[in-house]
């Protein structure tokens, strides 16, 4: 296949793609599927949730719920779309009453999220209610699921994390908080839950602890959040991040009792794209600074892949830290060949034809005033589809810029994720079936090139990569899953869960 | 107590009830809990669902759904509101796919109706899918309900209707029809109920036939519906009426399959207020036509309760039918001494002080046209607050009229009922505490009459009432009770199922 | 043309038309385009004035708006739709301040409604705020808005009602009672007005009185209405019918200056029609009873038209009276061969062809049990299209009647409105090119009567018609119109006025 | 008063405006009120609109309209919100039909939005339709209406931007194009304009130049915009800013006439804060950058106020451009002490009392792993009321930061602006009542540095500045205003133009 081919052949299957997607050019980087927090023991928990979801809505911008309780009721509220949208107005603050609760954000992998699979999920059980919150995904969840309507159980949602709720009712634990640690062991995967029921707030982490999960006080209360940033914004200080295969039982007088339910990995193994795309700059992950993380990527980068350039810019934001990193290395001036556009998340529903070439100029412009005649490192976090880059190299050309160089810094993503990662199937991934110089013909850029594994364990500092005790969940660069997949390897690709319900909802 | 005290105490009592409700005066009579249909066989099952729905609105205002099946998947819907406002449009009905269905239209007795108890209800079990759509009101349903519970299942609503499905989920039937004639057998009080699942349509009655389910064809496809008024929309025929202790198997075919599920009653005891005040005055009931036996009522009143009058008026349009029955018995003149409003199913909602007074004028207006001087007998199909009457006969005296004569064509109701119908507490039923000359004070009627309980039985041709086999479900009149009162009888009143579960929903 | 060649026509050309409007024989009869109210020196202006409205909620049900003053202030809020369901609610009402105000119900005869269209209009004068709500329409809108534009008037509505507006705007009156009047010289057709000023209230009416407009008092507070049943759902007693041609300011402090405008005509000519169809039926025009009045053409169309049969039944609503006069003259018994639908006014809007069938069977079910072997004479008030009657006259006899007679209270409708009533076209217009026994042919009746132009006129107490100065506008009936038509003559055909302006409003 | 008492003062005045904004610190700066755009001689003008008010949306979020012409009619769509959520559904578009066509992005300086303020303006007049949108704002609106409204104009809006036409209107002008000239020659104050006539899209710029306005090419087909990034979204080509006093007459041919409507002035005053603060910095203004123009400023202020520390910081995104400059100045590392939080579009509307307290931190985040135990410039664009930049050095230090030392790219604010920006009042502006060490004070940091006036002049290519002949409106700065105030002379204040209305719209 010739270059142009290549091209040819890249542009039409992307453009398919599109077409299907209500969002064009929506987003066009990986999401995760979740964001939970959790408080118990403090005033108005209903308003501290959802300022902490706010704080966590880059992980799932779908929908959002919150679930209180005042020693007496749960209340519930959820919710499409945004959390500030949804959860700010005083009046539907008010109608979460009590001092604990628990809250969820989502970015749903299927087809059309519908109201009844937005978390948390509740039940009334034998021994009182329970509410719960999952970020992550099962890997024998539809194995699971037949057995349990087998045996009478009737499910609510077409959601994975509905199982342990299931689970939990089903089993004879005397407490909650055994039934809720009996629902664990019959699951395989990765998750990170927050569960609340009438006495505790309880947070677990799956037994390699592929989702994160933080501890913090707000004053004397216990809070659970996916991601330190959600602490900031209440106001709450960073106390430990949950252990892999560790349970938390919070009580409202602060007391947190531990129970090693899965006993301790060897290693632990979190999932590398927190680190490299999902937290938030300002987060600390195991007591790390992302954004200092990300400069380091940016310096080893410049290590491996120097170049004689003008200047150094980021694709902004995804791939500002690792840019201001390059640039410090580098000693090359740090610009903005792109102007990021304060109105994206708005996306164009249904756009008329005319609109939907100007996709990727509604979310970057291009700053002819700072690249004309430049030759310009253009910095990135990830390449997925590449669709994105190859239209913004396209688009600095155009504006004046001499060369564009591509530096991004990670490895190449080549093998799909089954743990709350949306990755798009092999033919949309850019790196899946081609070479880095086949790459850089089809971004048409003037270099190419990534980070390398052992350079990326290397910048987290726990490298080179050990090959049988890796430190991270790495598949994605390298195939080496951390868990069994048993609904793949049953059914040779993971079926989705939607299949197995016959109800098809209007509303 | 004086006269004048009579009328302040029950004038404070109904004011305070007002003002907890949000209409005001919206339906100041009794409330049936809700109409049912279903059919197979046919083309565009959703459609014709929707009309026959349309049909049964009278039986339920506040939601209404449908469930289809297509021979691969069931297509749900449900709304809240009116089924001509949601599910007319041809966008709606297409995606109700498929040549078999169900539907549901409702009014529930308890505060506020959330979405998720909407019905028709629906699970995937283990043989496949079902969906449920019920009339009628259990009367062991709390106490079931904590059991299911303690058995591990999860409710998703508060309805009992919900547990004939949880019933047939837990079941060892092999086939969905055995599951479903397990979940009967459970189960106390009254039901109408229309059933799909993946090969068929299922009616069935409870063993004394108290709620109404009818069967008919729509060319060779099988009909189910709670009135024949419905088969007349779609074009349907008649056939018979389902029998107490029936459960009827219909298939695209045409075929319908009769178990007899209990053994016939000795006296089928349908409930009396269909005839009286329910079902529409086209409807026939047993093959008899409605505003027939409702002439017939007004007729036997005629006998029981002249009046040396003018004319006779209903109050519209419930007592129209009865009016023209005591009309032509008595050879007055039979005029309108009301206008009833044609927008009254739009209720003021949260009106202003100034507004609320004017309640009662807003659905109906006095013709002083047609009452000037004269001496007026006003017929109406029942009693229940007497609120309504009291203004009603207040305004005809202020546009004129010279006498005003209350005939209620049905005894006077002094029991509450527990089988659907939405009975208000005893002391706002003016009859439960009263007698007949105490209620006239209280009117300011010039006279007030009610048929007799033998008359009532003597017009519908099963007279005299036969005290140890009626021929008709009558407690509201008696106090005789069809079945045991399982949760009434534990909890000394029969609480709100409502109140089993913890959760209080916001959306 | 034979019998069947005539229905085969008659069919498609109403199918066609039922095609293009949206809800399918959503209201077949006649359309009113407004009704207006208007109040002073009250509490609560706006409240009573939705309560006003809400009774003539059938004069227009597309939108209402209302306009209130404080003192200081006008307040406005105009919206789609029914006023029950925009303006009862608390918070709407208590932003209409003030104690004076007007208010209108609309229904538009042109293709959409747009919220700038509808009234009041309200304008910032040099002598202060004026607001107008106009029922009636104009005969020379089209020339006068040209011309008007020509002087530099920009125009906020395409509504013919805006010319009272700028009229009033540029006239060098040094009041707003002297600028109201100078713009009434200028108009040519029919109109009712309700004006409200910083001072006063103005009511005005057409120089020969065309649309109605009566006077009363809520206390001392004066209070104007296009019909009497307003005043009795707000409490308010009638005064007396406004005069033709007179102007009428109503001031807080009670006092009402009468100003004749016009030379008082030696006949006034109300229109036919209010009487026999607009008019609700407990309304007063002149002093006497609607109803009374229909019972009387009911009672003249027995004596012209009698029929050997089994019973009497209206077309339900709009036949009843007729009907009850019928019944009573002939002494045959009254009955209810038709059941109305309690839920029409929700109409199935874009119905899926399965649907669409079912339309009259929606509005009004056939009832068996009355009809089955009898001979009906059924009774209407008029006959427009004919499409509703001939459905039920074969919908009766699908349900078993041996006969339909039909019998029409009013004479044969020939010749289209230009006042404010939406007359279809001729061709759709039944009785516009048929004779009696045509229509009989199309509409399948066993026989058909109208009632005669000299029979109605006796009816009313006015007759026989006096053809040089009759009593009533009834150019439907004859053709003789009681002002010029500037615009038809100049143009062959009243050109909508929508036509002038080139702006095409999405929203 | 000592510094303490300064900072409560200033705490407790803040405080009391934040509570009566809905959005609590939803935008602390500046406010611009409108973005403009308009194109003729091309297809699908609609969707090009919407694209292009997209690129402007940064001048205005609260409402958004387009109208176009395609040879018969006007289209018009006016919407509340955001561009993107409004126009970019292709069935909304679609029905925007035509070549040309005009649109307007809106902030309002006033209370509420109403939808009849929202532009562009459409009137029918004599000579045909006409479209009007407006940027800046008349210093004479008051005046000049009440004489209009003598004259017998009635006004549809509040907005001064309806006096244009209201003057074309009147115009005896032969020609269109003629009216609009006449209408600019009674007027004062700020403006650029596009209007959409049946032949020509014209576009005009005040006298000296206020408001920017810029010509572009798509393909042959003339485009004008506020900005050159609206050219750079549709793919248009930048040709030349509009010069003050021009008129530009713009045909679907391609031709543009140009008429300089008033004479040149020797020296154009463009106004400052587009280039300091509103323009996007990919815009070019005459031709400059303006991201080089702010990297400008951003180096001068480091020669003007050097500061030893560890690192260099905007506060971002306004303050990005700037800080590169001074980082690129100074040698000192560039880096995110702050991050921006990705959905502060969206306000925490009406926030619970724990809510608000998180204001500022829900828009920027401290990155604690980049500042710790550092010492900090934080470099802003400009500084208003001080809240936002008072709280976000108290986020820093409590993050960890040692020092903070805040520097400003242009001079303090001293007066209010009559031209288009929403500048709060003098108690509020920070700078208008307190020499820098009482800011500092008030602000806490450790230093505080504004760049000068000269400086400002000196970096922008024209320092120092000229007196006599200054080449900028300055007037925020300086007290120097470029036109007469016609209403704050006669009245002492300007007035709002609302107060000259009697009428509050409910909706």
């Amino acid at each position: 296949m010739s270059k142009n081919e290549a091209i040819a052949s890249f542009l039409k299957r992307q453009a398919g793609k599109a077409q299907e997607t209500a969002g064009y050019f929506a987003d066009p980087k990986l999401k995760e599927e979740c964001g939970i927090f959790g408080i118990i023991g403090c005033e108005d928990a209903g308003a501290k949730i959802a300022l902490g979801l706010h704080a966590l809505q880059h992980r799932g911008q779908e929908a959002a719920g919150i679930v209180t309780f005042d020693g007496d009721r749960f209340y519930s509220d959820k919710r499409m779309g945004l959390v500030a949208d949804n959860f700010s107005d005083a009046k539907v603050l008010n109608r979460l009453k009590g001092g604990s609760g628990i809250g969820h954000t989502r970015y749903s992998t299927t087809g059309e999220t519908v109201l009844r699979n937005v978390q948390p999920f509740f039940a009334d059980l034998d021994r009182g209610g329970i509410a719960l919150a999952h970020n992550g995904n099962l890997t024998n969840a539809r194995s699971l699921r037949k057995e349990l309507i087998r045996k009478g159980c009737i499910f609510q949602t077409t959601s994975d994390s509905e199982h342990f709720v299931q689970l939990a009712a089903l089993s004879r634990g005397m407490s909650m908080v055994d039934k809720v640690i009996d629902s664990l062991h019959d699951v395989e995967g990765a998750y990170a839950l927050c569960i609340l029921t009438q006495n505790a707030l309880i947070g677990a982490r799956d037994p390699v602890g592929i989702r994160p999960l933080v501890l913090g006080r707000l004053g004397n209360a216990p809070v659970l959040a996916s991601e330190t940033c959600a602490f900031d914004l209440i106001g709450a200080t960073y106390e430990r991040d949950i252990h892999p295969g560790e349970v938390v039982v919070c009580y409202a007088d602060g007391r947190v009792e531990s129970r090693q339910v899965f006993s301790k990995p060897d290693q632990p193994r979190p999932c590398l794209f927190e680190m490299i795309y999902f937290a938030r700059p300002n987060s600390f992950i195991d007591g790390k600074s992302v954004y200092q993380l990300r400069k380091q990527l940016g310096k080893q980068l410049a290590k491996e892949a120097p170049c004689d350039a003008d200047m150094v810019s980021p694709i902004p934001d995804s791939g500002v830290a690792a840019a201001i990193g390059y640039a410090q290395a580098t000693g090359l001036p740090y610009e903005m060949a792109l102007i990021r556009g304060h109105y994206v998340g708005r996306t164009f529903i249904q756009p008329a034809q005319s609109i939907r070439e100007a996709g990727v100029k509604r979310k970057h412009s291009a700053n002819a005033g700072a690249i004309k005649g430049k030759s310009v490192v253009l910095v990135d976090d990830s390449l997925v589809r590449g669709t994105t880059s190859r239209a913004i190299i396209a688009m600095l050309r155009k504006a004046g810029a001499r060369e564009v160089h591509l530096r991004i810094a990670c490895p190449p993503i080549q093998h799909p994720d089954y743990y709350g990662i949306d990755t798009p199937s092999r033919e949309e991934l850019l790196a899946a079936t081609r070479n880095t110089e086949e790459m850089r013909d089809i971004l048409e850029a003037d270099s190419l090139s990534f980070l390398s594994l052992d350079g990326m364990y290397e910048a987290f500092g726990k490298g080179p990569r050990q090959k049988d005790a890796p430190a991270f969940t790495d598949h994605c660069f390298t195939g080496d899953y951390p868990t069994p997949l048993t609904d793949r390897d049953r059914q040779s690709s993971i079926a989705k869960i939607e299949q197995l319900s016959l109800l098809a909802e209007s509303s």
